[in-house]
């Protein structure tokens, strides 16, 4: 086995962000579940949600997408694999991703849909509202894999979102089976509670097969995943499946089990909560690099809440600051 | 004559600002003055650039569009004349400006150029440097204007930047003629110290035809259109000319000169200058929008310094938050 050339080898929804201030009365106005995403089947239905929303910005985003944005911020080595289509917004985002030195070569798709777009609503609370057309992005077809990268990554990340099409899921079963034949660590966040409501079955599968080594999970998702209500019996009952089970706790924090071995961090403490967007994808970031860099699990943790810290204190979900510097600082 | 619809028409560039973190250095190699605006004449050109810039956050700009976007939060009424492509950053344009109340039916024009982009590079010190495509915008003609429009505005407001290209000049001074024939101001901004080499006759002639009634300048604006490295002078030079000049100053306030009398008003004090893009744009926003109301120069000024401050304190040209709610808060 040759050593991988990339940290992390990302697969996921290849996204740009449009991003808008909103009122709890508007999401309840539009029926939104808050801090859920909620999927757009058409063109005419993103139009209309469009044509209600505020002005707003774009930046690229995608949930594994942020997070090799944010790895490769903190110095790691990354390539990312996701669908575009060949327009404008599909350019803006293979610039983000390519600006930051990711290995992206996934071609353009000609034609309709357009590139994929997340209408993402903050409310004054900072908390985000998402909703997705996924244009494009849902044809990712298995043929668009690169075996070659994927085979170069010492870490898979895959995203549970990009299970909701039946290409990429596929594309996803596929690259799951090369990584693992090139003895390479496969990484799975789960994405969203209604991700589960949805394919619960399928992921609790993948786990029971062995086929996940480090599980990234949000409280409420955790335990949507382990069918229970209890935050302890969620935790005993997903860590004994996986290698490494990492979940995130919002202001409550972060825990990682591994080997039966429990650790918990703080959350990290910041002036206000801006826009939440982005805050797992950024977890995530941190704490793969950590765990890249040789750290052990609670100094990887530190580095995942550092950067959510950083991410939910502005609008959008990619890093705006210098996240080495702002790591070492923290660090110490 | 009959009461405007609109407190501000504006015409201006239609533009889609590209804001991204640069250092001194990036500047420097690529031959950029600092704080200025360059324009890039070919596709290639821009695409060049945008090639060579890390990755971005796209936000609707342009600077009397900014101006208007930040009348309109403030809770004025407006309407705006100004050029984008039949293009998906054309739609982000539309969107984004009619989101906030404000009349816009310019026609999209068809096929090349693309809606103008302005690619900003964002230095540490929060400092600007800006490199525009004009695109569609310079190709703005005299029979896109809606000249009902225009006579329906208690104030014309023109930028200076849209002085370059020939078709919008033509079309600027077509305005000034409705706007005037139908007893109505016109406001002017300088826009930039580059646009007074190139056309600093053209601007004196129009300050001394008496076809100005409030002119905006920032400080390096005002010593150049007056010929003069003296503060001073220049103000003595120009106040005359024009029954309202507005001049500001960064850090050092803004003043005022109205028959004679002189006003002035200290910098809003800000925790840290993230973005100073938009600054003078909002700044105008502010001022007209206090005459609008009925106040004096002084309370004017101050609600310009107060929206100037918002919009330096974070990414983007325009505001992200209630500035209804801000100008209240600190007006008091």
């Amino acid at each position: 086995m040759t050593s991988p050339r990339f940290d992390v080898v990302a697969i996921g929804n290849a996204i740009v962000d449009v991003l808008a201030q909103a009122d709890d009365a508007f999401l309840a106005q539009e029926g939104m579940t808050k801090g859920s995403m909620q999927l757009m089947f058409s063109p005419e239905d993103a139009d209309a949600l469009y044509a209600k929303m505020g002005p707003g910005q774009e930046v690229s985003g995608g949930s594994a997408a942020n997070t090799v944005a944010g790895i490769a911020a903190l110095g790691g080595t990354c390539g990312f694999i996701g669908q575009v289509a060949d327009d404008e917004l599909g350019q803006i985002f293979a610039h983000d991703i390519c600006s930051l030195g990711i290995h992206f070569d996934t071609p353009a798709r000609a034609g309709d849909p357009t590139t994929a777009r997340c209408l993402i609503f903050v409310t004054p609370d900072g908390q985000r509202t998402m909703n997705t057309f996924l244009g494009a992005s849902q044809f990712l077809p298995e043929s668009a894999l690169d075996l070659d990268l994927i085979a170069d990554g010492a870490i898979l990340y895959l995203e549970g979102y990009l299970w909701d099409p039946e290409e990429p899921r596929a594309a996803m079963r596929a690259a799951i089976e090369v990584a693992r034949k090139a003895g390479r660590k496969v990484a799975f966040t789960l994405s969203d509670i209604f991700c589960i409501s949805r394919h619960g079955d399928d992921f609790r599968a993948l786990i029971a097969d062995g086929l996940i080594d480090i599980l990234f999970a949000n409280e409420n998702e955790l335990l949507a995943l382990a069918e229970t209500e209890d935050w302890q019996v969620a935790v005993d009952r997903i860590a004994p499946q996986v290698p490494t089970l990492v979940a995130t706790r919002s202001e409550k924090g972060a825990m990682a089990v591994r080997d039966g071995k429990h650790v918990s961090v703080e959350a990290e403490p910041i002036d206000r909560v801006v826009d939440t967007t982005g805050a797992g994808d950024l977890f995530a970031a941190g704490f793969l690099h950590g765990q890249a860099q040789g750290h052990d699990l609670e100094t990887s943790l530190r580095m995942g809440a550092i950067c959510a810290g950083e991410i939910i204190s502005h609008v959008g979900a990619r890093p705006q600051c210098d996240m080495k510097a702002l790591i070492a600082r923290k660090l110490g």
